[in-house]
């Protein structure tokens, strides 16, 4: 089976209080794509312009990723961000956003990328994600992701696509303005409403948390305790979830399932963010990411023994 | 064996987007007792004034409280608190704090508070922390809360008050802020370099962090459809943390102990939010802690199923 992500293609310039990068290979569909390749066959969708070249595509073609719908756009220019992050790493500002490309993007997918089993519709216009989901019909699980600009200027459109997705993975701040709905659990019980099945709320540095029809599941972040660059880290989180699924392409996506994506999905962002865009996920390797869940399963359980208690 | 608390005992008025109190029980050292009570004996040692009557000291010794070490000063007002919450229920606002006998406090603690085993230094001034530690000698697990306003104004006392402290319970926020260290480990770290052997982060909605020299353990808070009143979910959080290492007094208040007592705190706190002040905590049974204990073991675990990765 197969996983096909439709996002940003991009060059990021990143200063955090570690270092900076002026124009590294990064977007949403770069970082999901690395982090997924690790359990799946991926396809990337997305534009680029004519300053994406060989040694960005081999990147992904090294995991393993099917490059045939990175659409090279003549003329074009790559999707450009510019951000910079504070000591406190939860904080980032944007300087500049530059969506080149990508302003005139009509996604058309390839009959492989139609056919995946898996669907990320990573955090792009939510009429694209419509677009997009329409053409990959056969998917049995699809997850979808978005941002606040959206939420303030095409909520509407955001609620439609929404109607036909599995999935809503969402910052938490971003779930709560979404619903206008402060309180987590009643925020995903509206998400629910307009469609999915599942909401996994990311809350950065504080894990993730996953709210479904049988209930709640929750994952702290895996600590670290040298953050170097949290960009792309949500992407990664989703690369490892919906890689997870797609690796188990005989069992139900349902909440213990993806419970224990999540686990995935929380130990490809925290390898994420120990270093500058892909650097980290680019050199991987199977043995880090299996210890690294077996780190997170010792370190979220503890031993439940009864005590007398005094009413 | 027994457990003694000194901290505030406090009238609160508070307003939440679900109602409002204009005079209720409350104080850390209240919070903290009614929650350590359904673990162990627990001595309450904190100064009230005149309007401080038998209808609220009955709220503790209902709940077999030792309200002797609680001083009634002559002449003088109960500490009291106002602050209001919006519907971000993180994020409150202190409208008013009057001291009042808190001003001119001198802890006298009598034989039976000096000689419990476990003591909370909950958050009061660092000076008057070490005077009560000082005076209780034997015991063997000394916890410490602080706040912002200490962390600003008396840093240096309340650094040497953890040279003395087994742990430091405190919101995350502060941790960094007493630190100047934004990742959580590396503070962590720092403050054991001050003394205390255990670190627990408390995050308000997404739960609390252990840090001992034995690693990091994490719990989310209880996921609730209705937080009423957050007021002193904190201190209830420590009551249940530190109950339960009294109710243990043969184990080692190590690594494992403390993540099993997180559990319980996680309880406590996730009942005292149910409704205003201590309402909810002075009904609760042994059975609802039991139940929901249980609850958060299952909504913390994942199924750990190895996965082909593919590098």
């Amino acid at each position: 089976m197969s996983v096909t992500v439709v996002g940003s293609i991009a060059f990021d310039a990143v200063t955090t209080p570690f270092g900076s990068r002026e124009r590294m290979l990064g977007g949403s569909a770069v970082h999901f794509a690395l982090a997924a390749s690790f359990f799946d066959q991926v396809h990337v969708v997305g534009p680029v312009g004519e300053d994406f070249g060989e040694a960005e595509l081999s990147v992904l073609q090294a995991r393993g990723v099917d490059t045939g719908d990175v659409e090279h756009v003549a003329g074009g220019r790559t999707f450009f961000w510019r951000g910079v992050y504070g000591w406190d790493l939860n904080d980032r500002e944007t300087l500049d956003t530059q969506l080149n490309v990508f302003a005139d993007f009509q996604p058309k997918l390839s009959e492989q990328s139609a056919g995946a089993d898996v669907l990320f519709l990573a955090n792009i216009q939510p009429d694209l994600q419509r677009e997009v989901r329409m053409q990959c019909r056969g998917a049995r699980f699809v997850a979808l992701d978005s941002m606040n600009l959206w939420i303030e200027t095409a909520r509407d459109s955001l609620i439609t696509a929404l109607s036909d997705v599995d999935c809503l993975v969402l910052n938490d701040a971003e779930l709560r303005q979404l619903t206008r709905e402060p309180n987590l659990v009643r925020a995903a019980r509206r998400v629910r409403e307009w469609g999915p099945r599942s909401v996994v709320a990311k809350q950065g540095e504080y894990g993730a948390a996953l709210l479904t029809e049988d209930g709640f599941f929750a994952l702290p972040a895996y600590p670290l305790e040298t953050v170097v660059d949290p960009t792309g880290a949500g992407d990664c989180f989703a690369g490892g979830l919906l890689g997870y699924i797609a690796a188990h392409p005989d069992e139900e996506p349902d909440h213990e399932l993806l419970a224990r994506a999540m686990a995935y999905g929380t130990a490809m962002a925290s390898f994420n963010v120990e270093a500058f865009g892909v650097e980290r996920v680019a050199r991987l390797t199977s043995e880090e990411i299996a210890e690294r869940v077996g780190e997170l399963a010792r370190i979220t359980r503890f031993v439940e023994k009864p005590v007398a208690l005094r009413d």
